[in-house]
């Protein structure tokens, strides 16, 4: 089988993953589906798809701890990223269900991305968190009591009708998807590497991992911190900034990162998203 | 009406908010259930309860983002931490219900801490998001298809039966508590500081902040980012530090730390928690 052009994304279809495949990909490729975020890495690192495609973080609701978690665990590459613009929707599969709805389903972060607006305007219904808007959208299209929290993609996908149209507590709402693979890019003059840094359990520890990029002028785009999974209020560091593996100075940078870090994985180089 | 002995916490009856109030208070004052988050940090900002009890971080799933951006709005301070160990369960009304299960309800922090059981021991239940774990538990007490994941006072309150204990993903997971009141704490020799910066948008913004930390050898011993409210792809920094803001060296970390942040919001200074 070729696999070359296939792409794994958040599925079901209608997912705001889809849209960010589509955009990454230009519309080609043969998209897959999968139920969850591990399933999108696993297909990836057992090479049954080329690519694969995850959320990893929101303007509003910060980043996606799960995907936070694969790239841990996982040995595959982050190759590229692609950021898309999110406008969710009230959606029901008529106008009708406007009056009947009994609970709003959604995915977490899209429920926390609307908290504001549903706190405000329906405070008595049930959220019902789903793994992803577009299987909550695809529950609503069978169930007149049951609304939907998911984008136009998921409203075409399953038929939907809206009942309220952005409805995301912040205008400037968008989420930054990870072009995965299994495979090294090499460099385009405008880069930027992600790293996962362990530090080592010492006061200042945080400051000396930071030192190298200032004193090599490396600029970082993204800091932020999650739970080690090995020991109870230990951290772990992802750390974003521009350059490439390949790059002279970044080498450099790795050399002198060893020095002041317990443990640092590569996570990968890739192109910056140019709006 | 007296308030000087009223506590709001993270309701209602039974979650782990309550198990830290009444161990941070010896099981004393008056304790009120709120609903939400944002009803604690409401209650002690009118001054409607003295203290406020709300969930700040989980050692497995790490910050609840919730509490965090009430910190950003609310001019309540933090007079106290304190940290309880979380052990969830899988609850029930009767023993018979194991075999009929259709939905596990919790907290969303709860379901992200028992994932991975969930998904290899009930992989096709639907999982409902509820407000907190003993709304769940409250829940599973009046449904026999609903299971709860929730702690050993849910189970008591609300006279559940175990179906499987100790289910969390991490041995070692605790929840650790933030203590709000409407007043400022006397340094005890042993205390913790929280700020909230804005850093400037400019390359090495973040070394800048730590530098004055290095410089006087205080320690960071938590720092945490959250995308800013204001600006998409803009972080605030929740920074937690060994000191008071009444000590004279953490008075010369703030004139420092003025001089190097867009924004420095002081969240409190408090007892570090013992163990």
């Amino acid at each position: 089988m070729n696999t070359s052009n296939t792409i794994a994304f958040l599925g079901p279809e209608g997912t705001f993953t889809q849209v960010a495949a589509l955009n990454y990909f230009n519309g080609k490729g043969d998209l897959k589906a999968c139920a969850t975020i591990d399933d999108v890495f696993a297909l990836v690192e057992q090479e049954v798809t080329a690519y694969g495609i995850a959320p990893i973080e929101n303007s509003t609701e910060g980043a996606v701890n799960n995907t936070q978690d694969c790239l841990i665990d996982s040995m595959v590459n982050i190759v590229g990223e692609v950021v898309v613009t999110v406008e969710h929707h009230l959606l029901a599969s008529s106008s009708d269900s406007a009056n009947v709805l009994v609970k709003i389903a959604s995915h977490k972060q899209s429920l926390a991305q609307c908290r504001k607006w549903l706190l405000k305007n329906y405070p008595h219904l049930e959220l019902l968190e789903c793994a992803s808007n577009a299987e909550a959208a695809k529950l609503a299209a069978t169930n007149i009591n049951i609304g939907a929290i998911a984008g136009t993609l998921a409203e075409k996908t399953y038929g939907l009708v809206p009942i309220a149209r952005k409805i995301q507590d912040q205008s400037h709402n968008s989420t930054r998807f990870l072009v995965l693979a299994n495979k090294e890019t090499q460099p385009t003059g405008n880069d930027k590497t992600s790293v996962l840094i362990y530090a080592e359990n010492k006061p200042g520890s945080l400051f000396r991992i930071l030192e190298p990029f200032e004193k090599l002028q490396i600029s970082l785009t993204k800091i932020e911190t999650r739970p080690s999974k090995s020991e109870a209020w230990a951290y772990v560091f992802f750390i974003d900034f521009e350059g490439h593996l390949k790059d002279k100075l970044i080498q450099e940078l790795f050399i002198r990162l060893k020095k002041c870090t317990a443990e640092l994985k590569i996570l990968g180089s890739y192109p910056a998203f140019e709006i």
